[in-house]
C-alpha cells in the first residue's frame, strides 16, 4: 500500500464504506468555500412543437417560466431527492433557456457557502426543469426525450 | 376554422389557456383507466467507473439500491416536482437497471387506475435514479452524463 | 338532548371531541360527489409598484406566472400545511388574477370528487400566491398588505 | 444614466433580471447579521365563533395550539412554498395569538443569523396559523375571511 | 414447487422480488376494502417529568396537543418516510395518549378505504408522536426511551 | 425565588413559555460547537423472520439498505417532523445494522456543527429505519414491535 494511499483514495466510492455500506460521506472537517457549479441538458423535440411554444406559449414567457420555478424549487429540494446529499445553504440559484430549432436547452448555475459542492443540485435543476418541459409539451409531441445532462464548470474560490 | 376542431386542439399545447396561461389541465370528466407507463435512460460513465461499481459495490447491492429506493419515492413525489402534474394514486412502482460497459440504464415503469397517465411519473423515477447513480459515482468519474430518458411505453387498459 | 341533536352538531367545534382534543374528522361514511370551491383575496400595494409590474414584468407575465405556480403548488401540499385537512385527490386547480391600480386580486378554484370539500385547498392556493407576489414586490414597496382571504363560491354536485 | 444608478436600483423588481425573467436574488456578498421580523393578521369572525372557541377548546387551548404548531411548521417551510425565497437557518420561531370580540389575531415572530431577511418567513407563519383557525371553525361559521397580513417590525443587527 | 406455491408465497418477502431487489408491492388487483389499523406505543419516562408535565402543561393540554399534530402530520406523511410503502387515502386519523406514573401511552388509529392497509400508518403516527414528546420533555429528562410499538388492531371490512 | 434561579430553569420545559404555550427555543446566543449524537432502537421479530432474511436478502444487503436510505432521509427531514426542532445543517449521517437471532439493533449517529445538539435526528433516524425494517417483513411476521429506541451518546467539542 506504501506510496499509493491517494491513488487508492481516487478510485474509491465515496459513499461506499469498507463494508460496501452506502453512507453519507462526513464533510465536518472540510473548509468552508464559495463554490458554485453549472450543469446543462436539453429537451430534444419536434420543430413543429418549438414553433407552437413560440407562437403561443413564449411570446408571454409561460412554459419557461413554469419550468424555471419548478427548477429552482427542485435545487432547493436536492438532499430529499438524492439520498445521500448534504443538505446544503444555497446563495443563488439561476435556471435559464436557450430555445434552438428542435430543442430547448437548460442551464442552472447553483453558487454555496459550503464544505462541499452544488453538482448535484444544478443537475437536479437541469433535470426537472427539462421534466417540467416535457410534462407542458406531451401533449402535442410523442416523441421528445431529455439529454446529455451534465457539469459544464464546477468552480472552488 | 371550420371542420378543424379536431386537429386544431391536437396541436395545442394542454397547460397554456386561451390567454396564454399556464394551468393545470382539467381531468375530473375523463374515466378511470388503469394506465402503465414505462421509462427509461442511462447514465453513461467511464468503463473503470462501471469495473468498480461491479467489484466494490454490486457484489452488495448498495449502489443500485440506493438509486432504485430514491427513485421509487420520486416517483411517489411527482406531483410536488412538476408544477401542473396531477397528484395521482399509484398502485405499483418498479426500477429496474442494467449495467452495460459504460453505461447504467435504468428502467421505471408505474401503474395507476387514474383519469390520467403516469408518463411523468416514470420520467422522473428514471431522472431521480440516475441522479443518485451520478451522485455515488461521481468522486471517480468526472466526466458522466445522464443520457435519453425517454417514455418507451404507455398502455391504457 | 332530546329534539335537539341537529342544532347542537350545528354549533360544535368538528376538529374538537368530546375530550376538547383536536382531531381529523372521520368522512369515510359521507359520499363521493363532485365539489368545488373557489377562493379570492388581494395583495394591497402601491400604485407604483403596480405600474412597476406593468411596464417591467407583466409583458413577459413572469411576475404572475411564478405566483400561480407557487399557488398551484400549495394546493396540492394543503394536507401537510394545515394539521386537520384530509389528504384528496384534486382533478383540477385553476389561479387566476386581477392587477387593479393599487391591488392584485387572487382567485383559485380547485375542483375534486371526494368526501369532504376543498375551500382549504382553494384558500391555500390564494394566500400562497398572494405571499408570493409580496416576496417579488417587496424589494420596491414596504407598505404592502394581504387582505381579505375568504371563499366566494362553494358547489356541491 | 448618469447619476441615477441608485435610484434605478431602488425601483427594480429584485427577482426580474434585465430579460424580464424570474429569478432567485444572489444573496452570497451580503454580510451575515442577526435579523428579526414580526407579522402579524387575523381571522374574522363571529362573535358566536369566539363564544364557541372560548367555551369548548380555549380551556384546553388546543385551538390555539394546533394553529401555532401549523404556523411553525410552515414557517420552516417557507422556502418549498415560496419559489424564490432562499432556504435559512433559523433560530427562533414564535406564535402567539390574541383574541378578541370577533376575530383572532396571529403574530409571528422569526429570527435568523443569515444574510437576507425573515419577513417572508413571519408573513407564512401568519397565514398558515390562519387558515388552520379557518379550517377548525368553517363547520361553524361560513363568513370568515382572513385579513390585514403585513409585516410589523423588521430588525437587523 | 407442486402443491406449495401458497406457503412459499406465505413465507416470502414481499418487498423483495425473485432475484433479490426490493421493490413495491402491486396492489393494482386487489379489492378497495374498508381497513382499520391501530398501534400503539409509549414514551418511558420519570415519574418527576410525569409530574412535571401535569404541572405545568398537561392543564393546557398543549404537550400532548403538539405531539398529536405532530402525529396525525406523519400519518399523511407515511408515504414519503417508508420507502416502499404506497401513498394512500386517508379518510380518518385518531391520536391519543393515556398519562401513566413513568410513561406516556400513545395509540393512533388510522382509516382507509384502499387496497392495501394502514398499519404502517398508524405506526409511523405513534412513532412520531412519541419523538415528539421526547423532544419537549428532554431538557428534563436525560434517561427517557421509546418503547414497545406495535399494531394492536387491524380490521377489514 | 433567591438563590434558586437554575434549578427552577433545569425543571422548566424547555418548550412551554410562562403561559404555558408551546413554543420552540431560542438558540440565537448559544455558541456554534461541533455536536454529535448517537441513537439506537431494535426491530424485535420471530427467529424465522432473521434466518429468511439472512437466506433471501442479507447476502444482497436490500432490505438493510432499503432501511438505511429511508432512516438518513428521515434525519434530513427531522425538523419537518417534530414541531418545535430546529432546522440544522448536518455534517453527517451513518446508519447502521447489527442483525441478532430475534431482532435488528439499528443504530444512527448524526454530527453538526450548531447551536443546538441532534439527538432528535438520531432517534429519528433510528425509528424510521426500524419502521422501514417493519414495512419489509410484516408479511411474514405478525409478532413484531419496535423497542427501546433511546439516546445512547452524546458529544460536544
Amino acid at each position: 500500500m506504501k506510496g499509493k494511499p491517494k491513488s487508492s483514495r481516487a478510485t474509491a466510492l465515496s459513499h461506499i464504506d469498507a463494508q460496501g455500506n452506502a453512507r453519507m460521506v462526513a464533510v465536518g472537517a472540510k473548509p468552508i468555500q464559495h463554490r458554485i457549479a453549472t450543469a446543462r441538458g436539453r429537451l430534444v423535440c419536434q420543430p413543429a412543437t418549438i414553433r407552437l411554444l413560440k407562437r403561443r406559449a413564449l411570446p408571454k414567457g409561460d412554459v419557461l417560466t413554469v419550468a424555471q420555478v419548478a427548477g429552482v424549487q427542485a435545487v432547493k429540494n436536492t438532499a430529499n431527492l438524492i439520498p445521500l446529499c448534504h443538505p446544503l445553504p444555497l446563495s443563488h440559484i439561476e435556471i435559464s433557456f436557450s430555445v434552438r430549432a428542435s430543442s430547448i436547452e437548460v442551464t442552472c448555475t447553483v453558487e454555496t457557502h459550503a464544505q462541499t459542492g452544488v453538482e448535484m443540485e444544478a443537475l437536479t435543476g437541469v433535470s426537472v426543469a427539462a421534466l417540467t418541459l416535457y410534462d407542458m409539451c406531451k401533449a402535442v409531441d410523442k416523441s421528445m426525450s431529455i439529454d446529455d445532462i451534465r457539469v459544464i464548470e464546477k468552480i472552488k474560490k
